[in-house]
């Protein structure tokens, strides 16, 4: 922590990324005035946990805090800040998909905090290592941003919303497709009763290594190889499901394509 | 480590895989006899580490070890199983994708030794914590396998051949598929020179959440949600490639698919 004046937050949504940000604010000093939440029961959950006050009334959003930060699913967001009235206050959201023109006519002050990662309430985070990417209306709004940032993270990286919605694509992939390749997995171990764990040292290595040099380089399996055998017969064992049979054919023909197309 | 005898072990094959479990033979206390390889240099370089013999003739191959380790690509395995005559000996295959049939006529006591992880040779594994896969032609050999693999896991299954097949084509699809997906993830980021580095913490967590729960429970994304917009702006932000843009549209169904289905 810094001895920079803490600033006066008040949180709009409660779900996982509101809840593990709030409290990554509250540890390092600042003062999370009030949580909003559509629902009473998760906006109540929140501050209780912050020891702060709660609504679930719009109208009853407090006026005048610092920074007012916007945690809601992307589809709503459009809806609330044109209902709120944030006067001369710093109003951020936090949306990898949303640029930060949603503002524009509706804030005098406004920016984008987009943490770079997957959060759910269950599981703990350290905010330390996470890449936060910060965009701002004006070189004012951006230090501030940068400040709070660093308060929480020690990766900061300005970032504007037409790289953004780049990057939240790419998380996309590499996050929720990868996740999906493991769902299709458990479904084939599931076929002879073999638990997913099974495989738990084999995908942490495997990430570890995309991590430390490039997925491109550690690529492995019967695909990158052109082992038609092997292919051959996954695609035989797969006839119990048709849809991870297709699956299999257009992932192994793509990395078949990237890694002879000479793009690697 | 125990008090049982130890093993004398040749190993057929110098790659990634007989590296890194030669040496954890070695650590353990076995005495690792020869190493062959197809090539000169691989023999000696794997030998020299491990302060033993190398040959690059199968036609040397000492005679009379406990134990043959081979640990070839799956598509010339028949070839050398067939070119050596093993005796007595107890022979093992490393092959995910390969039945223990294959040492059927060729030797009297066989088996196959699976350790469920990717290899590299520049990147140290601890082999505690990885699955060993063992199948054996009689309980014997079964009981003499169990023990070798005890002596460098915690964690060692008995797995027949049909079993292992799934098993192999589930390792496939949760470790090289993914991969694919953190490479299709880092040319959309190279599209605004954005470094795969930035998702690291983004990767780690999914798939340590999809480990410690289940991938199913723990999916995210827009793709889930039935997020048609994002969906759509994620399509025509991918028009630099119509590969990824296919890939993106055949997974994404796939995982309102899946998540629709009931099945999960």
């Amino acid at each position: 922590m810094t001895s920079r004046k803490k600033k006066s937050i008040v949180f709009i949504g409660a779900g996982s990324l509101a809840s593990h940000l709030s409290n990554a604010f509250f540890i390092a000093g600042h003062n999370i005035l009030q949580v909003f939440s559509r629902t009473k029961e998760s906006a109540k959950q929140l501050a209780d946990h912050l020891n702060t006050a709660w609504t679930n009334d719009t109208a009853k959003i407090l006026v005048g805090a610092d920074v007012y930060v916007i945690a809601l699913p992307d589809n709503c967001l459009a809806e609330f800040v044109g209902a709120i009235d944030f006067g001369n206050s710093l109003v951020v959201h936090t949306a990898g998909s949303i640029g930060i023109k949603i503002f524009m006519g509706r804030a005098k002050n406004y920016g984008v905090f987009y943490p770079l990662q997957t959060f759910s309430k269950i599981r703990q985070i350290d905010f330390k290592n996470i890449p936060i990417c910060i965009e701002a209306n004006n070189c004012g709004n951006e230090i501030i941003l940068k400040n709070l940032a660093a308060d929480i993270s020690d990766h900061v990286i300005k970032i504007n919303s037409d790289q953004r919605q780049y990057l939240h694509l790419a998380a996309v992939i590499a996050c929720n497709f990868s996740n999906h390749m493991f769902c299709l997995s458990s479904m084939v171990l599931d076929q002879k009763n073999l638990p997913f764990r099974l495989l738990k040292p084999l995908i942490l290595e495997m990430t570890m290594k995309a991590s430390d040099y490039h997925p491109v380089e550690s690529q492995t399996g019967p695909a990158v190889r052109n082992d038609q055998n092997v292919i051959k017969k996954h695609l035989d064992l797969l006839s119990f499901s048709p849809e991870i049979q297709h699956l299999y054919d257009v992932v192994s023909q793509d990395i078949i394509r990237l890694h002879q197309s000479g793009l690697t």
